[in-house]
């Protein structure tokens, strides 16, 4: 007996796989679409329903139909950075997570705080730019997308790289890890308490993962160019079979910490954003506590989660299959929120 | 009741997918190799016919055969660029394109004044090295493969690199756009007027992929090396979900374009090369106007056509549909020539 | 009627891969883990038994359990790396592959021989530092996992650059090829004598992979950084269609030439791991004489098992069904030492 509840997503990020998910599992579904940006889900045919608002300003006007269609709400990324997390705490709308982590993963010092706790190793943080003493990288706060960023190798480079920028941005100066970025994306269970292991990504940046293309020659000749890490696209990636320990055991960590301070903590679907240095250590520089488009190569199942489930099963679809566990075993409130 | 049709195309490119492709849809499947290149088709177990010749020059002595077997011929580029798109034009075997887009694809001033009419960035053409003024590529014509560019910064630098080329040759000095290179695969069905998106690559290029790998001080140590951008292979990508909207518009408009000057246009598979910078622009820089190679990593569907056909459809598989409903709706009149 | 016999294999590598074909395939499966590695196994669903032993020194403790069990080994490299290939010659239990190969492939002048014989380019090899007349990277012997590099481009950069090493470290001068590197995921059947290409992949290493995602600039105002090949992960990918009769003829002459000095010959899965320069030279650097990690991204099949088998083929699954097809047709002794 398929589920009478509904599941609805905002159209950007993730939404594709999301309501595809929904949609293999069973569930009815609603793209809550920015005018103008339809396309895509006509044309993939993953939507029942697509809602056009002007602006995500109008999202709380349309609420009152969607909990009339008894629809579940999936947050991604776009929908959090557009609505910002205070007023997606207001909503009424039943919503997949842990409201109570949203404000721990806006702020980059409580991120921190976090992943020590968990005991995972973070990048460095230089309190004042004169401790500079190995390569950092400098990012600006409210940096949009990827772009404000530069790197420099001591104090006098920082100060000479800084005057490009103006005085009053508030920044954070971070330790430059040389090594290679690898996106882990993870399910905790809170109706199993299973950790799984999805899937992996290596993200594809603008211009940064163009820079390499351009000999060192002509990149001295040509104009300065600074590195802006712009995600445009994503690429699907396995790692090194002998450090899947390793990464269920800080996923887990990641978990267990969070019962501590937001109960009853991060469940779900949640991303580390690592560096994998050549020691082989594992640096993580963020938590994304919600599905990452670094998902989306994965529609039909990644490398893992054909080991493990044998049919297709994106990180949307196994979202809306705990859904669907929790409504079958009367567990939603262990979900929603 | 299959398809009494067969498809042809010729062993290189995208045979495999296309022929496979062809397979899945019922269709009987013949290649013609070039002598000594019949392995993979053998090994791959894709047509059910090889037919081996000396050279492409030798195409037009086995048409009448193929004709007679009711076959179809699928183009691809190296079918093209082998033949020439003269030759292609003078062919009377069935041939899924509209062949008075060939001329249009072939020459570079052509398709710039295409792609500027949908409304599309293109980068900007220097009619004179003295006018460089920002970053340029300088690409040779009739370049076979990707060897023989460079990049310029301004005309001194120009006419310092150029002293290694021959001066008879023709080149275009382009405006070198900083961004990741994106390959958009796209379908339009003159069945059904729907344009689709069936995936998207990234190439994977000699040398300039592997430049990355040599560190700057290493990169200046070694003997100069000119970038070159010879096709090695292909890999899979997802691009952000927010450029989708956009993606799709351009795509239709160089669909509806090209109805004004090659009636009916353009149809079936195409792809648009383009340039996303770090603001998220879009530059194009080339239209196929056929299949692309780079649609090979996707011979059991890529995560776009999984959403759309909810069972494995590669872009060869997509061509044997359309025809296979042309045949069935008697409207072959409308995708071949 | 499914096999009797069970599939063994050590939990690491590709060991998720192999578990999970050999499941596929019928067999039931045990993963011999070092404490504390046990979860990937537990959490993926893939090992019927895990075996726990507190070092690859044990493992000839445990032989006698397999052995009761009906146990089949699958080798990889992480195994033969830990266990010594000396020891591993002298394991009882049903080994999956010629032992014979092992001490040729584990000595880089066997190799090189073994390749030439094949009629394959290699890269050059000097003898002497001071013949260093190209680019040349230098590496150590013993060197675990991809550390221990560094790239001359004369005999003078050399001995500057050899002074931050220690004297009696052996080593070897490499010619540095400039091209994209391509690894090749063979199979040779001994039962039907027929090679297939499974699939190919890139390899993510650190630091290299992360090299180019730094400019020019930044990288020279960095300290110096060395350059590592620590695999980190895989990434998918196909190579030119038309390079493929080129790769189907270099694997059947590897396989050829092995059985002049090894009879039977290497079987099974094998890897070539090549440059591919941008005259389209495909130059082999190392023979993996067995299943490689590169072929992890293909747990569900890889573009090209697709077109073969049209049902989901890894490697590992290749493997149990060619154990299936041998011991359903009496021939075991081909394929098992």
């Amino acid at each position: 007996m398929p589920p009478t509840n509904k599941i609805v997503t905002i159209g950007s990020h993730s939404a594709l796989q999301i309501l595809k998910g929904a949609k293999d599992e069973g569930f009815g579904t609603i793209v809550v679409c920015v005018k103008g940006t339809e396309e895509p889900y006509r044309s993939f045919k993953v939507a029942d329903t697509i809602i056009s608002i002007n602006s995500y300003n109008d999202f709380e006007k349309i609420q009152d139909q969607l909990v009339k269609e008894k629809a579940i709400l999936i947050p991604h990324a776009s929908f959090i950075a557009y609505m910002g997390f205070e007023r997606v705490e207001h909503l009424k709308i039943p919503y997949f997570g842990n409201k109570k982590i949203l404000r721990y993963e806006a702020d980059r010092n409580l991120q921190r705080v976090w992943l020590k706790n968990s005991g995972i190793n973070v990048p460095h943080i230089f309190k004042d730019y004169r401790d500079i003493d190995r390569s950092a990288i400098i990012k600006f706060h409210g940096a949009k997308g990827g772009l404000g960023y530069f790197i420099a190798k001591n104090p006098h480079d920082f100060k000479k790289k800084m005057k490009g920028y103006q005085k009053d941005q508030r920044y954070v100066i971070q330790e430059y890890i040389v090594g290679v970025p690898v996106y882990a994306h993870y399910f905790y269970s809170p109706l199993t308490d299973e950790l799984e292991i999805l899937s992996f990504d290596k993200r594809y940046e603008s211009n940064v993962d163009s820079l390499g293309r351009i000999s060192a020659r002509d990149q001295l000749a040509l104009a300065n160019v600074d590195p802006s890490y712009v995600i445009i696209g994503n690429m699907p990636l396995v790692v090194r079979e002998s450090l899947l320990p390793k990464l269920f055991e800080i996923g887990r960590n990641v978990v267990e910490e969070s019962k501590k301070f937001a109960s009853p903590g991060l469940f779900g679907p949640f991303s580390l954003e690592m560096i994998i240095r050549p020691d082989m250590e594992i640096v993580v520089f963020e938590i994304s506590a919600r599905i990452v488009a670094g998902t989306n190569p994965y529609v039909f199942g990644s490398p893992y989660s054909w080991l493990r489930y044998n049919e297709p099963m994106s990180t949307g679809r196994r979202i809306a299959r705990e859904i669907k566990r929790a409504l079958q075993t009367k567990q939603t409130h262990k979900i929603l929120y």
